[in-house]
């Protein structure tokens, strides 16, 4: 804990290098550490608890634990309140990223394979729950630590916070589900906030003010600043998936439009293209994901040989083939449909747009953190600015 | 309320029919009406709050309600305290049952589609979430409505509860992944008092029995009493499951052969069977379940047809057919493999010897409840001991 306490100790021992990247790391550390003492040591179960450390130690960003810790300290209080707390936030980071990895079927995450792909879907939706189930005990052991009517606030924060968070994925779902793209900006500004924003942004900021005993004025002053922050968070997100991609053009670079996710870059070319481009936009993002699991790649070869051998008539093997591709999941997207995806984002601006779009919310963010002249001079507000750049900036 | 309120009332009006019948009904019916109240009603989530309401409102036992709200008031306090912690409890119930059905990949639930069948995995997956997000919020109401130390008593048995029973599951998905069918009787019982003892029994009685303030003494005489009693009830339900089957050999009737399920009918098969039936009984169990969306019944009539008129030459139809094999889900279980588990069953009487192991646990579970002879006589009491008879001989 040396390293971590260096950079967030009160004594402000300047950082390294420039921006975030310390603290975040510190944070980070510490909170791994505080998961490593919630998850039970009880024989039997190592592959549950084993699970459940597999996510949290590939290298995360150390986001929303280092926010939490930061308004806690910026607030003046000491660090070790806000520990549990924030490696109960990082919990359920990780629960929503292993069920929202199954429910968009995703391969990888973090440079591994997703949970799901490694363990299966039953294992990998119980690790989920595990996780869930494990942040109640914390919490109520704050009582203890940080008094009663703070861990309460805190409770209150978390279960608003499960609830947002929900309600935000069943909008992006059900979207999907009945394939939903006449959308206003306000529409995924509002997904976004729900289903991003609290949990990654609004929950850790203000339960770290709860932590640090803050008034309701101070907290919604600071929820203030969380909020436009966590929008700018992921336009970026949409963008750097996008940006490698005009490059590379390759299938898990724009995993976005594979999945046909909705973002203010596919919202702004669908809103300016010509009514038939937009509607050939619409026509491959209606389109499933292929299954890399489902394709049967020996099949095609099998029927050549058979052919060739004159085994089958000349209607056979279209026939065959027709059916093969009834029976599986649905059309779907071809390299070609997510070539013409980019190529009609970069004719129309769609991503530098999107870039100016995260900029002004980043703006935003920056104001709101300017309102907030209660917080006095102390390296944690330092971060708190930092990271309004990195947000707005980052290249991962 | 009328009804649920005579039911429940605390000046005996008999119920009208022996047995448990009417008071699990009332329960039920209190707790759906409860749940209706705790599910926000705010616009645009209907897909959301509307999916969370299928399972409850489909024909529920009640059980865990009643157990909740039974012992609440056989200790003497007033029905309304207990009633939202019983929905809670309802609410963990269902977000379990939702998940569970998809790590078994079962395709009916109390007489309808399971919900991942009817609404996708995604949906399914967050309609769970946010059963489990929704039970925070109600459980710190409780601080005002039945004091401090009773809601923080509550909270930390939902706690438990929550983690005993995803260990449970983590517990029987090893087993499953792993294929392992070495198990004592003692493993069998420690997984199902964790998988669903503890959220179907033990803390439906313990929170019933915090909110009206019991002793830490008095909550242990009470658990002693469900834990035997859900053995009794789990083993129940495997037999159950069996005993249609021996008519009438059906899919659907004997869905824990076709699962693989550990119980103790098996369990027992495997012991007493010669070591070459009970290796043929492993070699079935480990089998995979078919998947009826992954039967493709078009294609066998196509390759006829193709076949017939002379487009298909004498090797490709076996080829073709090995090809789509080898692409299934893996060796799958044949109505021949269940018919001999359920021949073997019955030539090892492992049904009537599972029975006789149920009926020791309700013995045991009814020898508690003797032992809590703190209860006052009360239609409350009552309840319990004819739930121990209910739990043991109940046909459905």
């Amino acid at each position: 804990m040396g390293l971590a306490l260096t950079a967030l100790s009160p004594a402000p021992a300047p950082p390294a290098s420039r921006g975030p990247g310390a603290y975040l790391r510190a944070a980070a550390q510490l909170v791994v550490d505080e998961i490593r003492r919630i998850i039970p040591a009880e024989g039997g179960q190592e592959s549950l608890y084993g699970l459940m450390l597999d996510y949290p130690l590939r290298e995360a960003k150390g986001l929303r634990p280092a926010l939490c810790l930061a308004t806690t300290r910026a607030l003046g209080s000491p660090l070790e309140r806000a520990v549990r707390t924030a490696a109960v936030l990082e919990l359920y980071h990780n629960a929503f990223l292993i069920h929202d990895d199954i429910q968009d079927g995703s391969a990888l995450r973090r440079g591994g394979p997703t949970l799901h792909r490694a363990h299966g879907v039953p294992i990998a939706i119980n690790v989920g729950d595990a996780m869930l189930a494990l942040t109640l005990s914390p919490l109520l052991e704050n009582i203890q630590s940080i008094g009663l009517s703070r861990a309460l606030r805190v409770l209150e924060a978390v279960g608003r916070m499960s609830q947002e968070t929900v309600e935000g994925q069943a909008l992006e779902l059900d979207w999907v589900r009945r394939d939903v793209w006449d959308l206003e900006e306000s529409d995924y500004v509002e997904m976004v906030i729900k289903k991003t924003g609290w949990y990654s942004f609004i929950t850790p900021i203000a339960t770290g003010a709860h932590v640090a005993g803050a008034s309701a004025a101070t907290v919604e002053a600071l929820s203030a600043f969380a909020r436009p922050l966590s929008v700018a968070f992921q336009i970026r997100d949409d963008v750097l998936n996008l940006e490698g991609a005009l490059d590379h053009y390759g299938k898990e670079i724009a995993g976005d439009l594979w999945e046909g996710k909705r973002t203010v870059v596919l919202l702004h070319l669908i809103r300016v293209a010509s009514p038939a481009e937009a509607a050939e936009a619409r026509r491959i993002l209606s389109l499933g994901r292929p299954d890399p699991d489902a394709a049967d790649d020996a099949m095609p070869a099998l029927l050549d040989e058979l052919e060739a051998a004159g085994e089958l008539g000349p209607t056979a093997r279209q026939r065959i083939e027709a059916r093969l591709r009834e029976r599986g999941p649905g059309p779907v997207k071809t390299e070609a449909d997510v070539r013409w995806l980019l190529d009609a984002i970069a004719r129309h601006g769609s991503l530098s747009y999107a870039s100016r779009v995260g900029a002004r919310w980043g703006a935003a963010a920056r104001a709101a953190l300017e309102a907030c002249s209660f917080l006095p001079d102390s390296i944690h507000r330092d971060f708190l600015y930092d990271l309004v750049d990195y947000v707005c900036e980052r290249d991962r």
